[in-house]
């Protein structure tokens, strides 16, 4: 018998299914299974593993009403991370798993149970969402000479997307010219601005750094940073800069010591095959010389202690968070696997300024080993959430996405991309979801506009970015429509100086619902119950305590999906500019069967027990 | 369009797609795809992990004949594990990832990628054949006067299965009475006989160890030990010990010093909450104190280096493999967790001691953390073998494996019998595989015989038991049929002196199962290719270079299974007592319909490529 998906059990680590998301050692936790009327589950076990042992606890039944019966049990707190799923009984001859990916028929590996950490969690504010800016083509405050690296380049000029001067075409956009425009980040509803790297670099992309003692003066320098930085927080706004723990350029001070004195202390920074002419660098790119973390002298300098440059920038006239640039190798070098004393070490130096900082990795594929809690806090979210997205609503017959690390992108059915979050996704905690970084564009893609060509298209795409678990990052100018192929391409100056640019109805939508979120308990830190996975639909409720949202996503026109009023209530209030829903007279809602299509509803019934 | 099984494209860690599975760093490695003509793959390319970042490595067709597409790539040995699975493209917006779990149409996480390890391997001799002896009840070759803690028995008497008596009963086996048997045991093909712990305690399990020093002179001491030895090496036969680093017996020297002393060195061997009074145990049993790996005198002592007793009980008149006891369990206690340090540890020291020694963890579940290869080399097979054969086999409406773990186990189909299989092996490399401790029964469940009831059903587990990738181990008794249920009701004595009570028609077959694999290369070594997956009937083949053998299993009458001989060739030559089988005239091979049955065939034609 096959149920639908509002009828079968379910389990997240919201705080309704998980009211103590982050237990100290020796607690106890409660953890609950909501466990539908409709579905044919009988009884429940957790099964937990205590110092690498599985045991099965028992649930009883903690409250029901006539929708949903509730399942408790309460876990011991032994190791700093807890590992649990749940077994479901529906009769004498039939079991189910239920774990991070979903139910399933049959045992099971580990790799997808939910996991609850004892370490300490994410500040709260770091769910708000993000703005991604590229400085030098964002916004510009004032004219510099050019230097001698680069092309200089008019702020109306075409970006030179792909050859030798791609990363040398200089624009000279500012941080003054962001603090400029605050206004117009603060309205499309963003908790946290992200700038790709601001120290002195000799390339546009600055991920080459020559120092990480300042701030490029090309930008400003460190009192433009001041400066932005006390405009940002004064609106509630955070700042996250973005370092490159694995290399710095060729040009960098500690390389340039390294070459010039083989006494030097830096020399054991750096990978050199045959001092001082060869060395090991990223992707074999001489420019970007790859660090050695053996070295203590190193992170002590880098990120170790309160004298690091990892704890320096951070403070109230500075960042808040750190992006670490290429996470998933840093630390990593043939027999050499320093990766995770790196990223405690970063968490914990950044803990020791303020408990308040936050910690994201970059990674485009599964980060599952570096996300359990006592390092990086959050991933760059390509695997469970950008790439499903693209597939699903990528125009079929389109392969637009060709890089190193894939063919290309086909399209799939919503059943297959929802199957590849769930795994992605499972695969990691459920504050590690919280706090991804879901993207649908950056600087090393196309811009989203271009990629899925139909605006209607792009509104789902921006409607489930503002909707899904995690934290949204709007790459500057999608919320404006830029388009163009190519990822270098798309570092398209922000064309303040033409309105006529500028796509109204994608800035209005943007605002609405990046706007909505930012009021949205549900939205920034609900749960995830999937109600339909169709190949065209796809619908899902965000659960919190006293909130409730409806999510539903189309790319094409589909079978009209009903739900019961026992699961939505009868009366759905529209979010975001979505028209309200009313139930018809047999009890079912029906949801616009039309797309592509978004929208988004306030459950008023508070279902969520 | 649904493909029957075998036309899926293939790859294990075998020899025939992985020619040298043992690389060393800087290496080059060249992994092969079969596609079978019949498959809608056009291309592939694997996806591998160097230093943290996936890579997409391009493959060349390296041959083909009529039958299928031999695909090759070459991938670098750059950090110790190489990680990688396949990413097929089947026509425009199709593709496909192919890891160690199976084929899956959306993306995957890594817990599944296929794994190649630069660790030294386990020596050859590993996959022989296993038979667990439960010292007490093999064999005794004299009387000996009762110690004060047990209960004597009579080699005839009931044994006592439940109740505080159950460790006290007494039955005086011996290694002499071992050593005595070595003809029926060498008379099953058998490779290795693992012994469960032979150290004195009080206990008939000897799980509770007073000392490491010497052999139990209950056992016949350490005399004993190098008689049984030397007869088992004459015959070229590999001794496996049972060591508890988990744990010890309260009665153990360490722990009596550690009680007489505060200030003796053994006091930080444990963990006392208030010493002497209180210590932490395993499952909270007083008499068997766990141990605090973080003392280096107690790790010297144990298991690094040359005096250790890891060390010291290995070589020529004693082990040759060690099986850690609840090694799931051994280094990890609260906050502390050094199971990998332990593990490594351990082997390292086996290594010293002899590179043809062999590390075997005892794990109930998913032990994929403990078998990348420099550690445990396999585990006790629960996970990925047992539960799931019990699942097929077991009659419906019969639930009879009630254990703390798991409530109950149900009876499952082929289907999902298989995925559980696949997914619990394939987050484990090949080589874990190959060296895992396949089993049907063992000192910790009830007698196969009894589970399975039906004597077919009993013929299939056994003849999937020798067919299995793995190493397949016998529990003494379970050859004649020795039959009762309830873990120890099961520990019954040998009935050398009954051979009414011997079951010989089961006693034959298992002699020809076990020694027909004993002389195939493709049943110890081989890959594992399903050819047919069905609710009552599994088919698959083993595959070596030069040889290989179809595997047919049915739990009951089922539609009958055509191959082609484009798979299988026409002839085929039944093994281990399995009728001759010949193509029809439409060029397909029809496997046996009835069931429950088991058979084996070795194929004349070499389709291996």
């Amino acid at each position: 018998m096959i149920f639908p998906a509002w009828s079968c059990p379910h389990h997240d680590g919201s705080q309704i299914y998980v009211p103590e998301p982050n237990p100290k050692l020796g607690d106890k936790v409660d953890v609950f299974l909501r466990v539908p009327r409709m579905s044919d589950v009988t009884s429940a076990w957790v099964r937990v593993v205590i110092n690498g042992e599985p045991e099965l606890v028992q649930t009883v039944v903690d409250r029901q009403d006539e929708h949903d019966k509730w399942l408790r049990a309460t876990l011991p707190v032994i190791n700093p991370v807890v590992s649990y799923r749940w077994l479901l009984d529906s009769g004498p001859y039939n079991y189910q798993w239920l774990n991070g990916a979903g139910l399933h028929d049959h045992d099971v590996a580990d790799a997808f149970d939910f996991r609850l950490s004892t370490y300490d969690p994410p500040p709260q504010w770091a769910t708000g969402t993000m703005y991604q800016i590229f400085p030098d083509r964002f916004a510009k405050s004032v004219d510099r000479s050019t230097p001698a690296w680069a092309i200089p380049a008019a702020w109306d000029d075409l970006v030179i997307g792909e050859g030798p001067d791609t990363p040398r075409q200089y624009y000279g956009g500012d941080l003054d010219g962001i603090t400029a425009h605050l206004d117009h980040i603060a309205s499309l509803g963003v908790g946290t601005i992200y700038l790709t790297p601001f120290f002195p670099a000799e390339s546009n992309h600055r991920y080459n750094a020559s120092t990480f003692d300042r701030v490029d003066p090309l930008l400003g320098g460190d009192a433009a940073m001041a400066r932005l930085a006390a405009a940002a927080h004064a609106r509630g706004m955070h700042l996250m800069g973005d370092l490159t723990t694995n290399h710095c350029g060729d040009t960098h001070e500690w390389f340039q010591n390294a070459l010039a004195d083989p006494n030097a202390p830096e020399v054991n920074f750096f990978f050199f095959t045959n001092y001082p002419h060869a060395y090991d660098a990223w992707w074999n790119l001489k420019e970007m010389p790859i660090f050695d973390h053996r070295s203590t002298e190193l992170r002590r300098r880098l990120y170790d202690g309160p004298d690091s440059v990892v704890a320096r920038w951070l403070g109230p006239h500075a960042l808040n968070a750190w992006r670490i640039d290429v996470a998933n190798m840093t630390g990593i070098h043939g027999d050499i696997n320093l990766s995770h004393e790196v990223a405690t070490t970063i968490r914990h130096t950044m803990a020791q300024v303020t408990t308040e900082s936050f910690l994201q990795a970059e990674s485009n594929h599964d980060a599952s080993r570096d996300l359990l809690g006592d390092g990086y806090q959050g991933t760059m979210n390509y695997a469970a959430f950008t790439r499903p997205l693209w597939q699903w609503l990528l125009p079929p017959q389109q392969r637009p996405y060709i890089h190193t690390k894939y063919p290309a992108l086909p399209n799939l059915p919503g059943r297959l991309v929802v199957g590849a979050m769930r795994e992605l996704s499972g695969v990691t905690p459920w504050q590690a979801t919280l706090h991804a970084m879901n993207l649908i564009g950056s600087h090393d893609t196309h811009r989203v506009a271009s990629l899925l060509g139909n605006p209607q298209l792009v509104d789902v795409a921006f409607g489930i970015l503002a909707a899904y678990p995690g934290i949204p990052m709007i790459y500057y100018g999608d919320e404006i429509g830029l388009a163009t192929m190519g990822p270098e391409y798309a570092r398209i100056p922000m064309p303040w100086a033409h309105p006529e640019r500028w796509d109204q109805r994608r800035l209005a939508l943007t605002r609405a619902l990046f706007g909505t979120r930012a009021q949205s308990v549900a939205l920034q830190r609900g749960g995830l119950r999937w109600l339909h996975i169709g190949d065209d639909a796809l619908t899902f409720l965000r659960e919190a305590p006293g909130e409730t949202v409806l999510v539903h996503a189309a790319r094409a026109n589909h079978t009209p999906i009903q739900i019961p009023t026992a699961v939505l209530g009868s009366e759905l209030v529209g979010l975001a500019g979505t028209a309200n829903l009313r139930a018809n007279m047999d009890g079912m809602i029906t949801l616009p069967a039309e797309g592509p299509a978004f929208g988004m509803w306030q459950l008023c019934k508070n279902v969520a027990g």
